[in-house]
């Protein structure tokens, strides 16, 4: 689900920058140089792509989905408001993507068809009282929620969590997907409901969407249900 | 910024349905038929979607952006809710796309790069009063908010309401932006504070970002400036 525009900047660039797996499905194009990297290094990955880009090279800052959404774009843009003024004077520019929330909700139906909020569970970055408390808020408000890094061998039992403070907010029928690997060969959904979903089904390739007690199922002979959440508010009909 | 999937999609179909302005951007096929419907009668533009599909036709909805957040997938998975089984029994696959927040986020920099809220303004699909408070119940658990259809002539008094709502929660000099017509010739992309945004500024085709209080602002020489969201929480640093 590549956009013309990304495919452009990534022909286009002297210099890949990326963690390792996703440079890997960037087609490899003579002389043009590869620098690969580990997951959770983005800081010293950004610095190392503004070096470059400052040194005249043309770079890509290879991710997948939306770079925007929980991946490298913050990255580049706090290294350059720690960084010196050269880094304020590069020509910068964010190519947005599909991110895996509007790719997994595709899948589904339109699970994302009313208000909803975005969130990383991941803890590296901030306290895990204030993930649960902003899902505890979302819920409240009838916000649809889209976790991101829900799962990992790292953060074993979060997920967990965050269903059980979903529980006493939210009807049990509530629908919740499990969307892992979209668009890859190996792309797998499954439809449950907050009161039977099982969090180690989820891994670090896992999209996790929770609908809203408006959320509706659509079963069908043969093939895996739809999800949608209705445009309407029940107090607007 | 249109995807491989969305143009082999519009190319296959014998029958293209949307709001005329969005089936104006597509380019003219021999032997394809246009249904073009006005704004605002989603739902009977599904259903005749549907019939169509129904009949044998391979139909195209088309939307801008993605179809799935405030556009027509919501509505065509009601109109299959509400119908009979024949529909539940059609292939509709719905093709992710770039949704307006994503690109104007990548124009601004990289403000959505922490938990954020997703809304849409419209009072047609729920009470405002709805709004108000799930935009203040966003706002007070850390979320940046982005705004769809936050304003018309027939929506012109909602987004300085919206604000009003905002201001005892945020402080004065938080981040906002008002990002109109993203990637058409005549986009425009402002960048204010919660105290000084003119509401009067955004129109039909206006996405608003409104930062949270650690949205920082990158002031650059002859140049607009950059907006991000720091990754990290405060309290984890």
């Amino acid at each position: 689900m590549q956009t013309a525009a990304a495919a452009a900047a990534l022909a286009a660039a002297t210099d890949l920058v990326g963690y390792a797996t996703y440079l890997d499905r960037v087609p490899h194009r003579p002389g043009q140089t590869r620098h690969a990297s580990d997951n959770r290094v983005e800081l010293d990955r950004a610095r190392h792509a503004l070096s470059l880009a400052a040194a005249g090279r043309e770079v890509a800052v290879v991710s997948s989905g939306d770079p925007g959404v929980f991946a490298m774009a913050s990255a580049v843009f706090e290294a350059v408001d720690h960084g010196g003024p050269a880094w304020r004077a590069l020509d910068i520019i964010v190519v947005p993507g599909v991110s895996a929330m509007l790719a997994a909700a595709a899948r589904l139906g339109a699970p994302l068809g009313h208000d909803f909020c975005v969130l990383s569970l991941s803890d590296n970055l901030k306290p895990f009282e204030i993930v649960l408390a902003r899902i505890a808020a979302a819920a409240s408000a009838g916000f649809v929620i889209a976790l991101y890094n829900a799962a990992s061998r790292a953060r074993p039992w979060q997920l967990g969590a965050a269903f059980d403070a979903l529980r006493p907010i939210l009807p049990a029928a509530t629908p919740v997907a499990l969307a892992t690997a979209i668009s890859r060969d190996d792309e797998r959904v499954e439809v449950t409901t907050l009161l039977d979903v099982d969090p180690a089904r989820a891994d670090m390739r896992t999209l996790v969407l929770v609908g809203t007690a408006a959320t509706r199922r659509i079963d069908r002979d043969g093939a895996a249900p739809w999800l949608y959440t209705p445009r309407f508010h029940p107090a607007a009909t």
